[in-house]
This record gives structure tokens, C-alpha cells and sequence, in this order.
């Protein structure tokens, strides 16, 4: 689907996948990732290295405070003032934290617009409970299958894009094509911009979180003609901060997630992976994924593996 | 190694995995887990069927209160007072658990006795901050290879075993041979003791929690002769409970994670996977369990895949 | 005003004190507790004897899980790690809590009914992000006045009146004539049922919250009649449950709260001060109970002192 | 006692309060709040005037993140899922906190050094389950008394005092001697540095912790020959940071807490007080600040009230 529309309204218009898996279907894209892409995928696992792709849960993560926190971890036992028959100690400990404080799945419950979900779930059923409908737990039997990684920042010879810096369909197939990998149905994208390298050589969060590099509104139909299950990145929002069309925030979250029906991978580190792909020339591998089960949750941190 | 010792600490000492893997060694027993035999376990994804072990994370998981809770999850965004431009609505929730609410690891450090924790790394390691060593950060890169499942609960033609009944070396062989699968290194073994089925039967936290049937003593000669990686359980805490020596508490998890160091998964929920194994007689998979990774923590929360 | 009807809403009506403090009042009741009122309660300071009646935040608190929990405290810092220049070491501890776990002010926006809260804001502003209207920051400058006790289980001669016995307004005269004691204008009203001593003897939260004895809804007309500003039980409700009207609950509540407007503080412990008010005779004393100032919070934690 | 050393060791030496009120104390100076001293407080409250010292808990509060966070107060129920007999709208909310995030006593467990707290309570009391001795719960049932303000900033003519500036003796005796108020045994000292002011002007919590101004060191000594019971401050920790002693920190915590026995009262909020003092020349109030109970906590958060 080539777009030009930088219209938000019409763009979700065009890319919606609305009753296409059935007019209840709460999952969206992940209905691509079929038993037998699964199956395919599992012949890309070679070598059996695996690669974590989950940052450190911790506080020197990135998250300033405000609106989200860093995870407070405490330690509620550590077998201190423990007396136990046969001299067992033990430990335990409680954490705090927002399901979105670190890598995360955006469940299809996170964003929506003009009082409507994904599929025309309506929007009011995300209540103080948590939501009615598109919560986190409906993708729990997921997400593993086909990751494909596109490395922007490498492709453009750079550490990291700027702020700001736009990523648009043109070059999601010239990297594609200079990596010689295709993306496809069911496939789970993984698109690294640096940000994450950025983060690990600036320690600061406020600056990390001011703005970043990602995709732009075009990209919607360029995923939507590929027919991509998930897409991933190593920023925090997927999409270019500040966005394309001033008067507006977040409008390819909105187009993803409630028209398209596209859960989003947040705040990946694809540093390790990155240099194994490079090194071999082979950027695709199996992905394993799973969410935390939280009910009517909205969203689930996560420490998806690449296996090669 | 058939062992007849019921002594905790004799039998520590035989099946002992310190040094092994070098003296700065964390991950214990998940070193078996080699790049080989993940690219071994690929074979076993067959029709590319994914079964969730996770059990929910809710108000109404198995923790009666005290020590722990189940997660408490609250929405601190739904849309609700928001007015943001271009209509965008987002909702974020918040959860204060314990790492060890529901289906969980326990780290190589959430156990010690003699002041030592797995490799002798030192018991008072464990601090206020968390885990100096072995903490749950260490299996990041996990858990990920052949898991095998042995449903005792079926073998024995029971819905459940009582709280109290062990399960011993006879009782596994046993029903690895009659379900035709075999145990060995490397390997994630859960078994199945319908403790979960009894808890769907009855949600009754208090009787969930009061006792269990589990694995005696004397198995983990057999999971040492095996050189399994990984138990996990459907139960809390892998070993029968009541234990068998009267003045001792928890014998299996200081030999298991102090002495073998073995990381155990528990309160998984085996009941789908256990009827599509039945079905076409086909009990290993290809097992994909990442913690998350909190830096020093003592356990994550998990939701595994088992794919076939 | 003597009241025959158990009718909630025909009550509510009854005693309603709307716009009695202007249209934006969001404070009710505790306007009566006015400067000359605070200085005259002054005088009732005579031996400078003090008596806390909050009860203990810990573990072992009134909550048997589920809605609300007892508080769980844990320690991020407690000097063990702490390497600081001149050998300083410091503990710090954090909480989380329901504002409505033990010893607590319910604001005026705790509850509502038919669209609206006390003096007529609107239901829909207590959002997700708390009350708009009538938060419990709107008494940070209170509650501090006189006090007035009245023991109606020492009235009664038993050691606690049971689950679901009910106190009238006759019953409430004849408390106060028996112990010489008036009630008025600006008091905070604290009656005794005996439901903490219970506590305190057998230590079981499910019987504690299963149900207790507290004022009929009757007993609304009479604190009406008498201007009483704050009413506190040592139950955790205020009012007898089971309620009076089958096909209601928390009747009381809705009448106190939203219509009348009056702030109730409940899981208080009176034991101790009971104890000295018999001794001597003299059941009033000067009250200082301020909430945390919890900005749109539904509820404090409290400790109030009363000083004799 | 006059004192000039600037040496923390042997400043605690002379200032120190151990064995004072038995060897089982742990209240510290709050043993010179006598019932009778109470009683005298009593009378001065004139006008009945309430004057709240605590400073809101929300997001906007003093705490850059870090170490300590601002409270975060989530709601779990606002009435909007209910549907419940005879119309009853409930809202409840859940905090998470450091107990030492905004207004707050510190407890006599809060810091230690050489091993001990004070008395001599081993400082490896204070574990991972909180204060084995000195607990913020073993003053609940104050703090009431005599109140006196003394207000630094006025008396120089600034806003503010600067970060490093310390506050001496002699100007203690020179602000309580302009303003005709003296200071004795079992006072309730608070002192006022425009700390507040400044961060209610420039809402800046980096600069608001980068310093302060405070204490000196050997104000400890003016406060031990008046025999102060508590002192309070509208900076975040009483005493001059950066402190006077380079290679030391905290040094006045020490020698206060530990060696004197001094409850500290930190970031409250004098400037509608101080302006009602101002007004009419009086300085002096009763002070009402109970802790809540937290049992083995070590600091409380609390909203004193001055009432006049």
C-alpha cells in the first residue's frame, strides 16, 4: 500500500484491519503468526545462540520520573533475622514498577481514538480496572516466530539518528535489501535506530526521552502491505518524536495500534544481536517473546530472546 | 547417582555442581544448556502449536496473603481526563507483586544454608540491595532449549496427587518409560502433579498453599545423573511438603539451588500442554522461558512457551 | 430532628446539609468545628495525659486481602551496604498501602449515589486520577476540637456488641446522660461498639470485616440534630452490617458522607482511653487528628491523639 | 552548653542523652514532653486558629527521583464498574511511598555510626524487616506540645537563606531574643530558613536537594542545654549541607539522632504560620504531630498542625 497521505484520520482509514480476524478478535496482527510460520521459523535457529533483548530492570533505567518510574525493586527476605529448622535462609522481594517502564509490549488496549479500540472495541471499556477488552493477557499464547532485524543506524553508517530523523518506506527496502533478508507476513520487525547505543553512552534519560528517531506515518503502509505481525525497535515509542504533523502526538501509535491492530516492542536492546547479524550477513532468526499474563493488563515488560 | 541418603547435607555433597562451570560461575546447571542442544531443540518444534505455562496475574492467583501477595495492578492512565492534541488517548497501569507471586524462577540466590550460597559465593551476599551473586539477571540470556514433560498425575490415573505424596527416582523412570520419552543433559523437566488442576478445581488459596505433593529428596541424585538444567513444577516450590525429615524445612530447594544449582520454575500450568502431549504421545518441545531481567533480583515472574 | 424512616434516600433528604457552606463547600461538616470552638476545647487539656487511637500499620493489620490489604513496609536502605565518609549510616523504609487500610478519615468523596457527592459535585469527577471535588487535602487543616466518647459497650456491659446489632439515637442518649457527658455543635463523635477489643482478642481479620456491630441509619437525624462534625468508630464502617434495608448497602455511609457531609474516621482503638475515661468520669478531651495531605486523595491514614 | 569543637565524635560525646531515661529508652528527648508541659502547651491556644505544616503528597513534591521518589497515589476503585444495591458509589486508592518523601519524622532508627544507635541499641538492629528498637512507632503517642518557631529567614531580611549557609547559636539567641520568645525543656523547636519558599517559587527539586541551608554543627549543643524534644525545619534535613567538615557527611544527624536522642521533623511548611506570628508577635503555639504507627518503621509521614 503505497500511501502518501500524511493524513492520520485517512491513513488509518486505508491501513485498518478492523473484522478481519472476526468481529470479536482482540489480538489483531498476531493472528499472522500461524502454527506454521512458527514452524518455518524454528528451521532459523542454527546455531542456538541466543540473544536477550530486554534492558536491565533497574534504577538506572530510563525513565525520569513523572509520568512513569524506573522498577523499585525491594527485598522483603534475605535470611537475616531467618531461624529455620535445618538452617534454611531464604529470599524474596517485591517490585514496583509501570508495565511500560522498560522493554515492553504495548498491548492493542494502550491507544485509541475518537472513542474507539482496535476492531471498534469502544474505548470507554479501558476503565480504572484496566481493559474490558485488547488487555495484554489476550496475546499470552505469544509472541514467538519470525524476527527480522533492519539495522537503520548501521545501513547509514551513523551510531545512532537524531532526534526527529524520519524513517520512511524508501528506506525500510533499501536497508532490507542491502541486508538481503525480506519481510514478510507473520514476521515480528525488529528496527534498530541507536537510541538504545545512545542511552548506554549518555546515561540520560531525560535527554533519551525528549524525542527520538523512528518511523514515520508513511511506514504504516509499508507494514501493512508486508503484513507484519509486531514491530520492534530500540527507542520508546516506535515512532519519530516529534512527529511529522504539528497539532498532533503520537499518531502512529494510533494508526499501529487501533486501526492496525499492530502490538508494539518497546525499548529493546538490539546491541548483541546487531553485531552477530552483521557479522554473518543473516538477519533473520526465531523469536521468543512471551508477555506477562496480566489480566485486563494494558501493557507487560518483557526479555524477548533471538535464537540464531 | 542412586543414593539412598536422606541426609540434606550428605546428599548436598554428592550431587554437588560447585566449581564445575569455574569458581566465578552463576548460572549453575543452565550452562548445560549449550548453543548445540537449543539448535538440537528446534527440531522439536513440529506443527508450530504454542502452549503458555503462565498461570494469570491477578486478585486471584494462589497467594492466600502474608509473606506474599498476589499482584496488585492499577491504572494510573485509562484516557479518561486526558485532551491531548489529535485526539490521542492512552492508558498505562503499575504493579507492586513480589517477584515470586506466581509462575516464577527462583534464582540461584533465593537459597542458602551454612552460609554459602551455589559455588560457595557468600550467604550474606544476599543484602538489603538484592543478590550480589547468582542473582536472576545472570539467566538473562535463558531459558531457551528441550523441554520435557513427565505428568505423573496421569500416570498415576489421579486428578491430583495429595499434599504430602513424593514422587521418587522410580516413580520418574517410571513414567518416562511409559510415556516413551527419555531425560537428559541439558534438558528442562517439568512434571506435572495436577496441583494446578486442583487449584482451577477449587481456588482455594490457603489449601493451595498449605502443602503439596512434589519430588523427594533422593530425586535429585536422579536429576544430577541426568544433569537436567532446569525443574519445573506445577506446584509452589517443586518438592513435597510436608517434607520428609521432621525438623527440617525445604531440604529439595537447598540441595536443588545450593548444592546442584538448578534453577527452579514453579506454579506453572501444565494442564493444555499435558492434553496435546497425551494426544499424539509426543512429551519433549522446544521450552522458551525468559526471566525478565532485574538487576540483582532474586526470582522473576514468567510466562514460558512450550512449542511443539 | 427525630426520624422514623428507614428510607435512604428520603433520609438523605432530611439531613442533607448542601449549600449550607456555599456551593463550592467542599468540606461539610468540619465547618462547624470553628476557631471559638477549637479554643474552647482548648480547656479540656488538663492533665496532659495522651492517648493515640490509631491502630498499628503492619502485617498484622484488620485486612484479610483482596480490596485492600494491610500495609507492606519495606526497607530500601538500612546502613548494611553503606560505605560513607565519617562512618555515617542511614535507613530509609518505603509503603505501599491502601489510604483505607487501617486507622483512616474517609473524605467526602469516598462515596456517592445518584450522580452526585456531597453538595452536589458531580460523581464523574472522582476519576482515575482521584477527587476532583471533596479530596481529604480539603481537611489538611483539621480535625482538631473536642472529642467525645461514648462507651456503648461498657454502656451495654459486654466486652463487644455482636455483628450486625444496631445503636439508635435512643440508645446514644442514654449512653451520654449515663456517662454525664453532652454532645454538640463542632464535636467529633467517638463511640465505642467493642469491635477493636474483638480484634485484639482473637486476631481474625475475616471475622473483624465479616460484618459488625454500628449506628442504625436512624441514628443520622440525631448527629443532624446535634451538628456533630466528625463521628469515629472503633468498627470499620461506622454503621451496623448487615445494613437495616435488604437490597442496600452502606446506607449509613451515603447519608453521612454525601449528604450531610460528614467526614467519619474509622479502625480507630479506643481501649486505652475508654479505660481512662471511666476511671476519672470525664469523657471529652481535646481531639488532634490531621490526615496526610494526600492532594485528591479519597482517604488518610491517621493516628489520632487525644489529650486529656 | 557552650561548646566549640567541631569534632562529630566528641561533640556526641557531650550532647549525649544515653542512659538518661533508662537503659530500655528509645524515645529520646520526647521524654521531656511531660503530661505536665502538655498541659501548660494547652494555653496557647487562643484563638483557635489552625495553621497545617505538611506539605502536599503528589507528583509535584520535592523528590527529583532517585533514592526516594514522590508518593504515587493510584486509585482502585471510583464507582465507575460498580453496580451494587441501592446505588452505593465507593472509591478507594492505593500509595506508594518512602516514608521519607515529604513532610516526615525521622525515627531514633533512622541513622547510626560505630556500630550503635541511640542508647547504645545495636545498629545491626535495624535489618531488612525494619527497626528492632527505636521504631517511629514507639512515638506514637506524641507529638504534642509547646511549639515555638523561630524564623531565620525574617530576622536576616531575605526570601531565603542560601544552600551553605549555617545557622549558629548566637543567631539562634538573637532571632528568639528579636522576637521575644524563649526556648526550654520539652519544646517542639521549628526553625525557619525560606527553604520552602524557595521551592514554592521555583518548584526546582534538583536545586531544592543539591543543599541547603541549616544547622551547624554546634547548634547541638545550644539545643542540649535547652533540652529541646523535636526539631523541626522547612529544609529536607535540618542541619547545612554541604556540611561544615569535609570528609564527613550528615555530621549533625549523627551527633542529633544518635547521641541526643532528637526526633527531627523535616520539609514542613511554616509560611502561613510564620506569617500569622509575624502578625501578632507571638511565636509560641501548641503543636500537634502524631506519627502514624508504622511498628518497626523508620520514619513516618506526617501534617503537623500549629494551633494558636
Amino acid at each position: 500500500m503505497t500511501t502518501s497521505t500524511n493524513d492520520m484520520r485517512e491513513l488509518g482509514a486505508q491501513v485498518r484491519n478492523w473484522g478481519r480476524w472476526g468481529d470479536d478478535d482482540e489480538r489483531g496482527t498476531t493472528n499472522l503468526i500461524t502454527p506454521e510460520r512458527v514452524a518455518a521459523a524454528a528451521g532459523l535457529i542454527r546455531t542456538g545462540e541466543v540473544f536477550e533483548l530486554g534492558i536491565p530492570l533497574d534504577a538506572d533505567g530510563p525513565q525520569p520520573g513523572g509520568t512513569r518510574i524506573n522498577p523499585i525493586r525491594l527485598m522483603s527476605e534475605n535470611g537475616q533475622e531467618q531461624v529455620l529448622p535445618g538452617g534454611f535462609k531464604w529470599a524474596d522481594d517485591y517490585v514496583f514498577m509501570p508495565l511500560q517502564a522498560g522493554s515492553q509490549y504495548d498491548s492493542l488496549s494502550h491507544v485509541h481514538y475518537d472513542g474507539q479500540l482496535y476492531n471498534g472495541h469502544p474505548g470507554d471499556g479501558v476503565t480504572i480496572k484496566g481493559a474490558d477488552k485488547c488487555g495484554i493477557h489476550t496475546q499470552a499464547k505469544g509472541i514467538a516466530g519470525r524476527g527480522v532485524l533492519l539495522d537503520i543506524a548501521a545501513h547509514r553508517g551513523v551510531d545512532w539518528l537524531d532526534a526527529g530523523e524520519a524513517i520512511d518506506p524508501d528506506e525500510l527496502d533499501a536497508v532490507a535489501q542491502a541486508q538481503g533478508v525480506d519481510v514478510g507476513p507473520g514476521d515480528i520487525l525488529l528496527f534498530r535506530t541507536g537510541w538504545r547505543a545512545k542511552f548506554l553512552a549518555e546515561h540520560d534519560p531525560q535527554s533519551f526521552m525528549a524525542g527520538e528517531p523512528g518511523l514515520s506515518l508513511r511506514s504504516a503502509g509499508w507494514l501493512r502491505d508486508r503484513d507484519v505481525a509486531v514491530v520492534g525497535s530500540d527507542n520508546w515509542a516506535v515512532e519519530v518524536l516529534p512527529g511529522e504533523n504539528p497539532g498532533a502526538v503520537f499518531e502512529l501509535h494510533m494508526v499501529l495500534i487501533r486501526d492496525m491492530g499492530v502490538t508494539l516492542a518497546e525499548m529493546l536492546d538490539f546491541e548483541e544481536l546487531a553485531a552477530a547479524c552483521a557479522d554473518d550477513g543473516r538477519y533473520d532468526f526465531f523469536f521468543a517473546g512471551p508477555p506477562l499474563k496480566f489480566t485486563r493488563g494494558v501493557g507487560s515488560p518483557i526479555n524477548p530472546l533471538a535464537i540464531r
